[in-house]
């Protein structure tokens, strides 16, 4: 989701092969060729060469086709505050995020006051800001706002409201999903839930 | 050390502040002000504002004092490469590394094979190059280099020869250590070891 979006801000197309690891349970050859390393997707092929790690592949975008929207700023200090968040997302909120709707009981309250922990440092950063850095939508906001569809999910399973915790990041990501680039990019929230129980159930 | 190394690299004149965490077990006030989300080394401080994260803090300083020595290529193609083997080793090397030296029997059998899969990942990488990325020294090269210092402690706690399986490896970071921006940062290995061996009596 994160390279999709960095594509349409820029204005790129390509093709799209989705892998069907999830239903199949297998990697395709191409992925397997293509990132020999992590054996993960995303991975941008352009030129015929892989770029893999979706925030590596935000940057190489945005270094390779400049234009009007810039994913990072231009400014060297704030460049280094929207990888410092970025990183902070890549660290921390998948984890805490996954652990809300994949856990029960005892250890889900422990997921929920780490995801609660690691949003309130997200919503304390955002503040008064429209976007975590800088005025404009950017790296650090595309790197957070792929967990945006996940929110139903996780409420729904910790039964708690993450708005009522955290509005300002609430309110960021409805503004993210202004953007076409995002609107077009993330799944319906309940979608994703499906999928969450689905696959709970086969874990089960 | 890889903020140490790069600072070195650009010729930057810079005052250091050591932590005394190991020794008296507090951080600083200083610390917690200007890292207060990870509250970890290493912080560097410019203009009153502080970079985290030791990647980040390269890319910084690379971006904010250009010279003749460049941390990333300027092809956009061998930047992405750069940073993925910086993100790999920062999700992998560390983990594997301390593994090895701080663990005991069945364990440590699983942490030496965990560290010898990572390292040979990263020898088929390297392969014939002098460096990581580019022919010359750089991002890639200053992420992983400064786990050279563990490798005397690594061969000792596990009983084995890092060079006889990953003869390039040790052949490029000994290159990398011709260069005194590496040379002058990295402890010594044996002392890197009596730090390892007195950690590990106290957590006894």
């Amino acid at each position: 989701m994160r390279v999709r979006i960095a594509l349409a801000e820029k204005g790129v197309n390509y093709e799209y092969r989705e892998e069907e690891y999830f239903t199949k349970r297998i990697k395709s050859d191409l992925l397997l060729e293509m990132n020999p390393v992590h054996k993960k997707i995303p991975v941008l092929i352009h030129n015929g060469k892989p770029v893999c790690e979706s925030l590596v592949i935000d940057q190489y975008i945005d270094e390779v086709w400049k234009n009007d929207s810039p994913l990072l700023p231009s400014d060297s200090y704030q460049r280094a505050q929207a990888r410092f968040w970025g990183d902070f997302v890549d660290k921390k909120v998948y984890d805490v995020s996954r652990r809300v709707w994949s856990t029960k009981g005892e250890e889900q309250e422990v997921a929920k006051k780490a995801f609660l922990e690691t949003f309130k440092v997200l919503e304390g950063e955002l503040g008064d800001k429209p976007f975590f850095v800088g005025d404009t939508f950017g790296f650090a906001d595309i790197a957070l706002v792929t967990f945006y569809s996940w929110f139903y999910s996780i409420e729904t399973a910790g039964q708690f409201s993450i708005e009522a915790e955290c509005p300002k990041i609430v309110a960021w990501a409805k503004r993210c999903m202004q953007r076409e680039s995002v609107a077009m990019t993330l799944p319906d929230q309940k979608k994703v839930y499906e999928f969450a129980v689905h696959r709970q159930e086969k874990q089960a």
